[in-house]
């Protein structure tokens, strides 16, 4: 039988997305399931539905409700307290780029939750190339040749592809989780994406 | 202490509402919670933020989803198979009339899972009132006094009424469920939404 294998696609700017980042290591091994780590942009997405910011914003009950959703859940995880960060959403594409360079070396998954943590625990601003540098650093990456990386042709043409890739699966929101064709939706689904990946293995 | 209490908004053309009107009960006697059900529309919501139609079908990549999502949530759960209608959404103005009628006589929580359950297992048109007229016999009710209160003045008023309740206490989509000022939105939360009945209680 082969091992399970799941994608979690997320979005940098997505406080859904960081809810998943926080807890999918430890359902992965608790599922004995292989993750790949899959960072895309929304911004593309939503602009080809004509929208030129996030769903929270354009519906004004939606954003007010979801902060408060993530206050409360963070609570009952234990997580540090949830703080709607001043700017939302956060400009994300240098923040995917750096994941990716990441994720190929190694402190990618540390990165992409310090980027988070930074955006929804510290109210910080993860477009600004200070914040990334220390979340790189405090990843155990090295910052120079990060950022050089994160800025060539290769890295951002990747991050294009895999975005495409995103929109051919079905995406249209983060976080979300693939196994083979099947698609789910949101941090709700992690463990319903987990079984599905035990079952189909 | 007082008895754990939660209201219950649904929309009787909602996918989602269906799957927690199948299984609200059974929670609702496990958390020891008392549940009030409140039918409301959602096409006055959506209209007001310039929709003309469920988001599902504005966002077709969102609208395939959810019906993936129905089929395996239904299976999960041992519903019989989910069926995607020919006709979505339906117009539920006159389901959601009865609905108040049916809760007022005792009859209303069975005649909701029957209009459901003709929508979404069997492709039946709820906007239509033969459909209707067998849903509220099938549950216990009098269809003619039934529908003749449902296009009372008292009844619409009070299904308007219920509406604009919904959007005071926030609500955006449904299912979903307050507890005192807390609001829970979708099948997923219901379970923490008694947790926080419990909880205030």
């Amino acid at each position: 039988m082969a091992r399970p294998t799941l994608d979690f696609w997320f979005e940098l700017a997505s406080t859904y997305s960081y809810l998943s980042a926080e807890r999918i290591d430890d359902l992965a091994e608790k599922y004995g399931v292989i993750v790949t780590w899959r960072p895309f942009l929304l911004g593309p997405i939503f602009h080809a539905q004509g929208w030129d910011t996030s769903p929270f914003n354009l519906q004004p009950a939606k954003g007010q409700y979801m902060w408060r959703d993530l206050a409360r859940i963070s609570e009952d995880r234990g997580l540090p307290p949830f703080r709607q960060p001043d700017i939302f959403p956060m400009h994300s594409v240098k923040a995917a780029r750096l994941a990716l360079v990441g994720l190929a070396q190694g402190w990618g998954q540390e990165f992409v939750r310090n980027v988070y943590r930074a955006g929804f625990q510290n109210n910080q601003d993860i477009s600004d190339n200070a914040v990334l540098m220390a979340c790189v650093v405090a990843a155990g990456g090295d910052p120079i040749s990060a950022g050089e990386l994160a800025n060539s042709d290769a890295v951002k043409q990747k991050l294009r592809g895999q975005t495409e890739m995103a929109v051919d699966r079905g995406l249209f929101g983060a976080p979300a989780f693939t196994v083979g064709d099947q698609l789910f939706w949101g941090d709700d689904r992690l463990e319903q994406a987990m079984e599905w990946a035990v079952r189909l293995a």
